[in-house]
């Protein structure tokens, strides 16, 4: 049978050891686990991108697989670390915000604060949880600790940011999370989006655009134009065929982005 | 025993959770596949450069071994997608030549556009085939099924380009591809430029360089001197010990290269 | 029984198939092998940073173990090639320094020079022994063969390189690395900080800064203030919460650093 998968979501990127390290604690605690790297060149320090990009993917994966995220400028502080269940799914990560998206679709969830240090590594830094906290709690839920034996019930912080929403007569968004191809997604649901756009024709304002042209996807436009669709991630989405729309309206990760009806 | 693999090439980056979320729909179907990344980094839509990369590694990949490609500017279009089995090797992407290189050494393939639904995922969204499209496809071959049950035979496109040859007095190619360590990889063969420099010594004109060494390694040379020699993927390369020749050479990605007699 | 794990340490980076090519060499020979990466990003040539960063991630893994290690900038000319068994972990590359340092706390090793060419690819180019030679020598490790086996025993070069150490009322040191988030890390271990600051309060010099903060971890200063603290490397590190030392002091890799007592 194959062994079970551990994802991992971090900000460390890729010129240091410290993914290693984590995977090489996994691999001495749970030595059938499988490594699937999600991203490690989230912006650092940025939690809200993290809890972004976590929430989007980790549904893909099968039932029972365990999600590390670290985020974490925290690391040596107070903040806690939590392990949280969540339509059979497991996260592993500091109670930052970072995994609390992945608790909005779920039908139940339960969080428990990491307090019990027999999950941890023998020695734990003050700079690096990742390695000596988070990765071995992972490890262990890998091998089928329930994760009430990690510490007591508690509930996670919940975060800021949430999904655009109707303002008077506009969405009030922005974008949440800038891609590879310079495609700027925004925190403008579908659902949201979908709702308005029944009821008029739309224009979207975000940096230097104003774009009426929502499209199905990149290749129903040519390389030049501008056009919003639902990417995806299930969100809309500021795109050029071909082309970085991020480039050629200027736009930023927190830019606002306004859905309003065409005149 | 040890299960299927699969290798993933792609210009996704690895900012994103694009390849992440191939890779857990591919093990929910097919949850013992052992997944290798060949590259994520291929520029973005350049299925050219793809088409290369793919055809200079599969081989190096045990029999069985099933390669997903995915760099597909025209997601959501009309294109066709394809599963190809060559020689032992099974491939899936889009029909838009980044699967064309790899048909050329085989002694034998068959190739068969993927119109069965049943082997999609559920719901198939206008932007990202690879998750929806070719990621369960790869993830079915994995599991044994056979090409023939995705869709009719057919024949893939082939692709405008192709290895440099002798044209009068000269070999005529470009600059196919550009590595990490800036080593410039050409279309040149090793079977043309060693029947060509059987017959005279050569002298190579490329970027602002005119190069008369040719090496057999890179440590033969100085730290300075502009070499040529054919490099691991069996193709002529422009190199400089410990340097870049692209800098050097101020080379880019299709610049022309010319191999004459030297007088 | 879960398979044998090999990492991989190159400075090929993530645009190319190198990395790749070596995987499927390894997957042929030993199916069952399970690979993780730990980094591909070492700076070109860099056989010293390489040393520094495999000798602090490597004891983070499972006894048994096999690192393929391959920086190698005299590939194809006469340098040597090593398998060595250090307290239970075996590390294959090229024998220039950059498997010298994990030998340094091991109670015990031997080293092999590789020189059976039964264990290499049929063909050994020139130019990618990494590929060629070390690959199949890992995979044939992890197979089980003994490393005895590979060739005669033999020294290791040693590298020119090692840890700082106090000289007359000083320590002088370098940096050896600066990491993703910009944190400098030098050479100054631990063990040789700590005695030096149990006699007196210490100030420390490096590029533009001097430093009389020593923290435990990052999140103990304010974003501004840079810090020096015992990193999770444990070497002494120069640090700012959420910033960068890097940036702000304009340091450099080989920068001395100099630790004094506070007048």
């Amino acid at each position: 049978m194959a062994g079970p998968i551990i994802t991992l979501l971090t900000d460390f990127g890729l010129h240091d050891t410290y993914v290693a390290s984590m995977k090489g604690v996994i691999l001495k605690i749970c030595p059938d686990a499988r490594l699937v790297d999600i991203s490690h060149l989230v912006p650092p320090q940025d939690v809200r991108a993290g809890a972004f990009l976590l929430a989007s993917v980790a549904s893909d994966f099968p039932s029972g697989t365990i999600h590390l995220a670290v985020i974490d400028p925290g690391v040596g502080t107070e903040r806690r670390g939590l392990a949280i269940e969540a339509d059979s799914h497991f996260f592993v990560g500091p109670d930052n915000g970072l995994l609390s998206r992945v608790l909005r679709p779920a039908s139940a969830w339960e969080a428990f604060s990491l307090e019990d240090p027999a999950y941890w590594q023998p020695t734990v830094s003050k700079t690096f949880h990742g390695r000596d906290v988070f990765a071995p709690v992972a490890a262990h839920l890998a091998r089928g600790l329930p994760p009430r034996a990690l510490g007591p019930p508690c509930t996670p912080q919940s975060a800021s940011w949430a999904d655009a929403a109707e303002v008077g007569e506009e969405i009030l968004g922005e974008i949440i999370h800038i891609d590879h191809f310079g495609n700027a997604v925004t925190n403008v649901s579908r659902e949201v989006f979908e709702r308005f756009a029944l009821r008029s024709r739309v224009k979207i304002k975000v940096g230097g655009c104003t774009i009426s042209t929502i499209a199905e996807t990149y290749g129903d436009m040519d390389t030049a134009e501008v056009m919003a669709l639902i990417g995806s991630h299930g969100y809309l989405e500021i795109a050029i065929n071909q082309g970085s729309a991020t480039l050629s309206c200027r736009l930023h990760r927190g830019d606002p982005v306004t859905v309003s009806s065409k005149q």
